[in-house]
């Protein structure tokens, strides 16, 4: 396999980190993965894991004479990752998100490593490492989409985008908050009922009506379990349904006319944010994960080599 | 001191009780308190404790031939407590809910122990337990008070008085969020500056004005402490602010035409909850907990006794 391997694809976490080896075609000769994010590496042991990570793909090593690129997106270009690749500022497009990507001193030869910018908001202050190569994917794949593209998750990500431009971004605690509460606090004795699709659309509804509500809300999970023999019996479904829901009310009421929603995700939690946006009346595509970071590390890697 | 304890007043919460020896007059005689709140005590081991902590008022045992009365108000009153008091329902009067007291069975004489009963609200299901007795002393020191009167906590109450009587209430989990983000989540790296008045004035205005904002706020806290230098500085401040600051906009919004506004707590925290309430123009008394609690046993106390 070796001799086809074009460049390496990778995504740094920071719990995991997944790769890829690529053709000179950018279809994916190989998958791999591992835990070793960026809150396990000390010392700055980066290199050297690469190194183990991707020897399997090259038995013979890499070629005399030749650079391999890496092109790694992620939390290996925080502060206390890799090397850092300050964060670019919007408006970002591709090619200047590309232009942001640093090149980490090496021990061995052999590879050329450029690790990419994550993006940062000033005014409302946010940030994004990973995701905004997920975005420069889903961009190369619809040029002409424009609205709010949503990556749920612990931080769920919302973008604007526009004419193959991320103009603003706005991060929700929601997935974090869902598991401090479900897990940490009270809550945690009421936590059944998962899939109650009924219960988690009336929290929506709920919500989406009386945003103010939201603490009084959560507490309403627990006491109704103690007041009614009915009441509790999906809990996990209405804490689900109030978290999104706060969040899904928040955007939809700053959608502009025209503007479409997608969803950058897999599975279940995808389903949950689309179910929870048909309540507002609104649909939304949901684009694949790794297609779309592959797309993005595609684009970069484009170029960054001139292609 | 024994010859003059007339009654043994007790609130018995979760983590820990305290406990008055009064005297014909409603005078405090003693103080005491202790650790063994209702989730350290197993086995039905409640006699046992109040027995041990009562000791040492009592040097000579309890008069032979007389019961000595013992009013509890709190957890004790809960299913998994000393002996279920079942909840008393909206609107709540001080003589029906002491009507609601339970007499558990006792293995040793001496003592005529009565639990309150919480308070339960059926529609937006709520629950309370040992604050509606501090409601209760409340109303005894203000009989005209007409409003809302909040129990800053873990989980905050607010009620709503009219007439001497309760007609409703809601609680909001702050407390518990606010711990619970402080300590487990991400936002436990931004937690300086927790006496920025500036910063939480801030938090309080902002989420009054957008309400559905909240989750988008919380990962703010932390971005803008990444995004620039003097951002971050007073992270606990402005999760204080955004928290406290969504409950007191949703009751802000609640009060009608002529609703006064009480809080009974004790230092920073009510004092806190009056500084969310001067930034919407209300202003609160604050009300002495131990002088609310003490008031509503010793209310409860002439009702069971028929003084």
């Amino acid at each position: 396999m070796s001799s086809k391997i074009d460049w390496i694809a990778v995504d740094w976490g920071t719990s995991n980190l997944r790769l890829w080896a690529m053709d000179a075609d950018g279809e994916i000769l190989a998958r791999g993965e591992s835990d070793l994010g960026l809150n396990k590496i000390t010392d700055g042991g980066f290199e050297a894991v690469l190194h183990g990570l991707i020897a399997d793909w090259l038995p013979d090593g890499i070629t005399p004479g030749r650079t391999l690129p890496v092109v790694v997106c992620g939390m290996a270009g925080a502060r206390q990752g890799w090397c850092e690749a300050p964060y670019a500022r919007l408006p970002a497009q591709p090619a200047t998100l590309a232009a942001g990507a640093v090149k980490p001193a090496l021990q061995q030869a052999g590879l050329d490593v450029h690790i990419l910018p994550g993006l940062c908001q000033i005014d409302d202050p946010d940030v994004m490492r990973g995701e905004e190569t997920q975005l420069v994917g889903f961009m190369a794949a619809q040029p002409d989409f424009a609205g709010w593209v949503c990556l749920p998750g612990t931080h769920s990500k919302w973008a604007r985008i526009a004419n193959g431009t991320i103009t603003g971004f706005r991060t929700y605690m929601s997935g974090e908050v869902f598991g401090v509460l479900s897990q940490q606090s009270i809550l945690r004795h009421s936590m059944q009922g998962a899939d109650d699709a009924a219960a988690f659309e009336t929290a929506i509804r709920h919500v989406a009506d009386k945003p103010g509500d939201f603490l009084h809300c959560l507490f309403g999970i627990r006491a109704g379990g103690l007041v009614s023999p009915d009441g509790g019996k999906a809990g996990a479904a209405m804490l689900s349904g109030y978290v999104i829901g706060s969040e899904i009310a928040d955007i939809v009421a700053r959608l502009d006319k025209g503007e479409s929603i997608a969803l950058i995700g897999d599975g279940k939690l995808a389903a949950r944010y689309r179910q929870a946006l048909q309540v507002h009346d609104f649909d939304a595509a949901i684009i694949d994960a790794e297609a779309a970071t592959l797309g993005g590390l595609r684009r970069a890697h484009a170029v960054l080599t001139n292609q």
